[in-house]
């Protein structure tokens, strides 16, 4: 498994006792992302098992409260359990400034450093890379200055053929790291093993998506393109385009057009609206346009 | 019924699955406040079928995070259902700057007027009054500035005694007010019927007193002298009075003593820390000093 994603809440606006609003963990390549971060975020890692320690980025899309307002609580929370790593959010200009006054009307002095990366650009740019991982920013539009992100593998080395390898007793441990980089094996007797022999190619890079929150835009298809998962929000229904337009969200058949235009794998959609009983709904009304459809719910997760 | 208390949280420190930071919703005399509102209060309020209409009061005793950082999301819920009536918020100083600067960040604009009262005298003090009810802080001693609050009713008037009134045809509803205001009647042929043979004594009032965070404090012992039901915090038990004395909190005993002095009739315990998987320890180390003592659930109501 080099991707999964845990939807810890998936519904728009307020709280309720079964909607919680947005929040996803995601794993990706050994790195671990928690992206938006609604009120009783925290609640919700607790209940599905989301380890608080692993977590060293926070990227946060917009500053609606559905998407940030239980960041101080999990930021004063990290303090109470005396993390002592850093921890980097990353997200609009004002995070930093609310959050650190936050912590000082509270007394919640935290021991770690607390590195805030302030987004204000807005063309797509790289804000995070390691030898692991890119993040790339994707431009929304929204009522407020919002950025969805594009998480991606970064290209890995070849896979050992195994079976082939343990055909040369000569051929140590010691010697994986150079065949995995491509290399020729020269055995004792002078004989050349070549690199193709010994491995099978590496695994294609995974990537994912998040939109939220966006009215229907075309401009991200190129940055998306081929992603192995987009989640995108999906707020209404197409019965009420008129009230998507106006509040900048996108509905379940918009949400799949996009999908379908940047030729993705799978679409997983959420941030329903609570005028929606049924959130089938959406599924089927995406489905018209993308079949390889799924429904975020609290505590599902996604397997690449 | 004239006093009701709603646990919509009880525990200490930080959210977790099944453990909710302190917030209780209060009916007294037909008076709807908040007291304390941790995070994700307004799920808590949602299940436990709180009405958020009918909340014109938050009191909020202390700005840490488990006991505030819920206040701005519900403030922002009360601006998404379009309310008009205006809001107070009584809390420490610093509340009023923190939740305009969230307000902002976020571009949560509320419609309605939201009146911040902050508190800072180390005295107690009449901080709200009506004809029906009367809240007063009791100054707590923990580790950053906090008050509890005392809630009374006022002393109501007389109630007819009505079997003995429809003796008297010739007394109509009108003369009611006038019965319960202390007054004799005088019937058409002069004979004076006298106030006690048509009423009964008023209803004693009723009072609440809230009491958390706080060390082991005997001064406020005279300010909730003979309350109807105290709520006092415990987070520890006796086990850990170092800990409770260093973090400036009070053991299920201390509660209990507190109680006993003030010779309440009902001791509320809670605020329990997660170091204790089993609260019924509570209930029965108080038990040793005071017998009628219940502990705090979310989702328990305490009528009087």
């Amino acid at each position: 498994m080099s991707l999964q994603l845990t939807i810890l809440g998936c519904h728009s606006a307020t709280p309720r006792a079964n909607a919680h609003p947005t929040s996803q963990y995601l794993e990706i390549n050994n790195r671990h992302f928690l992206i938006d971060c609604g009120e009783g975020t925290q609640r919700q890692m607790r209940k599905y098992k989301v380890s608080f320690a692993k977590i060293n980025h926070i990227f946060i899309s917009h500053l609606h409260g559905d998407h940030f307002f239980g960041l101080i609580g999990l930021i004063a929370t990290f303090g109470i359990l005396n993390r002592e790593k850093e921890l980097h959010v990353f997200g609009p200009k004002g995070i930093k400034e609310v959050t650190k006054l936050q912590l000082k009307v509270s007394k919640s002095y935290v021991k770690f450093d607390l590195i805030f990366h302030e987004l204000t650009s807005k063309k797509s740019e790289l804000i995070f890379e390691d030898d692991k991982v890119s993040v790339t920013t994707i431009p929304l539009s929204h009522r407020v200055y919002t950025n969805g992100f594009l998480f991606q593998e970064k290209e890995s080395t070849k896979r050992l053929h195994i079976e082939n390898v343990q055909q040369y007793p000569e051929i140590q441990t010691c010697d994986y790291h150079n065949i995995k980089a491509g290399k020729d094996v020269v055995l004792e007797n002078g004989e050349i093993i070549k690199n193709e022999e010994l491995t099978l190619p590496a695994s294609k890079p995974k990537s994912f998506a998040f939109c939220s929150d966006t009215c229907y835009k075309e401009d991200i298809v190129p940055i998306i393109k081929n992603v192995d998962v987009l989640y995108h929000e999906a707020t209404f229904l197409s019965d009420r385009e008129d009230l998507a337009k106006k509040t900048k969200h996108a509905t379940a058949l918009q949400a799949a057009q996009i999908a379908k235009l940047a030729a993705v794998n799978q679409l997983i959609i959420g941030h329903y609206s609570s005028r929606y009983k049924n959130i089938e709904l959406f599924r089927k009304e995406a489905a018209q346009v993308f079949s390889n459809v799924i429904l975020a719910e609290a505590g599902k997760k996604i397997t690449v």
